[in-house]
């Protein structure tokens, strides 16, 4: 590998400089995105179209310089793959068209075996020959219950009350569709890693609306059956959003990092995570801000986090509107980060 | 004052029982509400109708035999006497038709002097009157970057990117628009005392969406202002909605209680929150569940935050399909705790 300072920053190896790499890198703000996505109906073509995943993946590698592509695709194919298509309509979110309320439901879906996500295999292995070892490939999936919320909900959801309401009155049907949903998730990323993916993060985006006595119960258990499983193939990078209020449960994770949200203080960060790569954690809204206010705040959260053991990225993904020149002051400002 | 439970809970004298009232309580689940609601053509005409909004507040004391009415009304009271008009559209949530993007919106605004928020100090009247000090009157208001995403925002938002945008592009703009909603939102509470409220809650209901270093910069110093200026007239709860990460510094507001989301941990808790009397923090989802569900969670609530210094309440406001059955278990469990 050319370079690999981000496999060193999750091994804790001695690096240069913190690594860096942006969620939602490919897909969002890039003009050759923009481009590729107005070439095509929808976003979910872009996702089940090998050749075009593969293009808006390899994007911001030469563009932003980034240390790592993250394979462009979507949680959401997971579920798909089950059994549940959905739609992602614009400016509003996924939609899916039927939902699972019952145990009749959950016998319904199908489970990793011969579930189709060939597509995002191929996208796999196509990335991986055009990036030529340049930099690592970042393989991804969303955490159970995160699934799970989108396919009882069928949509985004402020309070996902829908979904909350299946763990709370119906806590052992709720059990065994996370269940279900971990074995697929499981198989999924094997397979990624079967074709190349060199790292893996899990996306526990909606985790954050359970709560301190619910949380490991419906969540985190289900991300320490997957980085069991994942973290001996390739080291795992779990990303609890809105999440740290389960700090020390997560530090028990069998993960290489954990990544962080702009709501948590990098000192309690590192003490509380003692021994995890640390991962994050920029306010996306700071890259509204001019060059100058963007390379002080990369200075101070480098500083803060330190440069070992510490990937620089934003504590959420890219927001849609943030200026493409802004994105590249932000690689550029941890790239020259020295301290 | 008949049953003074909340005020000596929040003045951390001693008490039998936990206090106990919900937030929306008045305004969601009851049968009186919801007759009320259809009898006119929307929420804020309620709001405006001082003998309906005194019937929707009276309601739960009746029915839950909670130890606290609140004020039935709106936060967006405040940026509506400042000039900003709103709407509230069913199952979507207020919309502005003017929101606030320069300079000159800003000055544009009304401040505290000659506001027009006498419907909400009528309802109070006739409240006051008609409970005859059997329990006492929750007055409220929103925080000041609360109000400030949302007239910035125009609606609410998963993300109040709008709202932070300004934050960190125009800092001195925002900080100036904030001393105005804060100078506002102080002159209306002390109005709302001097009509007899007997204990103030502020809902911080969107800061958190800030970070670990800018939280205390646009919200809760804001906060600390009102807290300095009405802690001294009657005891201030305040809510910070998904902010527990400031712990130590809202440790030091001058206010009475803290309101804690399902998040926190109550041991957490009570360990950074030193001295301050503790509300929440059950997740309004739990109300869903069955009636053994409920009292359960609602001893090993009271048994972890213990009998004293605390008032029990849920984490966020009662969702809106919540069956008032189970509302009344709630209430009935907190009464009948003895531990």
């Amino acid at each position: 590998m050319k370079n690999d300072i981000l496999l060193k920053a999750a091994a804790g190896a001695k690096v240069d400089r913190p690594a860096v790499w942006l969620m939602r890198q490919a897909g969002r703000v890039l003009p050759g995105y923009r481009k590729l996505r107005e070439s095509v109906k929808d976003f979910t073509q872009l996702v089940k179209t090998p050749e075009l995943a593969c293009e808006a993946t390899l994007e911001p590698v030469h563009t932003l310089g980034v240390d790592a592509a993250i394979i462009f695709s979507d949680i959401l194919v997971v579920p798909e793959a089950m059994g549940l298509p959905y739609r992602m309509i614009e400016n509003k979110g996924p939609w899916f068209e039927n939902t699972i309320d019952s145990a009749k439901d959950i016998d319904n879906l199908k489970d990793g075996t011969g579930a189709d996500w060939d597509y995002v295999l191929k996208a796999i292995r196509l990335v991986k020959k055009e990036l030529n070892d340049q930099v690592p490939l970042i393989g991804f999936a969303g955490s159970p219950f995160t699934i799970f919320a989108y396919i009882t909900e069928g949509t985004g959801s402020k309070t996902f009350s829908v979904a909350k309401r299946m763990l709370f009155s119906e806590p052992a049907m709720a059990h065994r569709l996370l269940q279900k949903i971990t074995r697929t998730t499981i198989e999924y990323l094997k397979n990624q890693v079967r074709e190349g993916a060199d790292i893996i993060q899990i996306f526990d985006s909606w985790g954050g609306v359970l709560g301190y006595d619910t949380y490991n119960e419906f969540s985190l258990q289900y991300i320490a059956a997957i980085c069991d499983e994942l973290n001996k193939l390739v080291p795992v990078i779990v990303f609890p959003k809105g999440a740290f209020f389960a700090g020390a449960e997560l530090n028990k994770l069998n993960c290489r990092a954990v990544s962080l949200d702009w709501t948590v203080n990098p000192e309690e960060a590192r003490r509380v995570l003692k021994g995890k790569t640390l991962q994050g954690n920029l306010d996306p809204c700071m890259l509204y801000a001019g060059k100058k206010a963007i390379t002080d705040a990369v200075n101070r959260m480098c500083d803060r986090f330190g440069k070992q053991s510490y990937i620089a990225n934003l504590g959420h993904g890219l927001y849609p509107d943030t200026p493409a020149d802004n994105v590249k002051y932000f690689v550029d400002a941890v790239k020259e980060y020295s301290r």
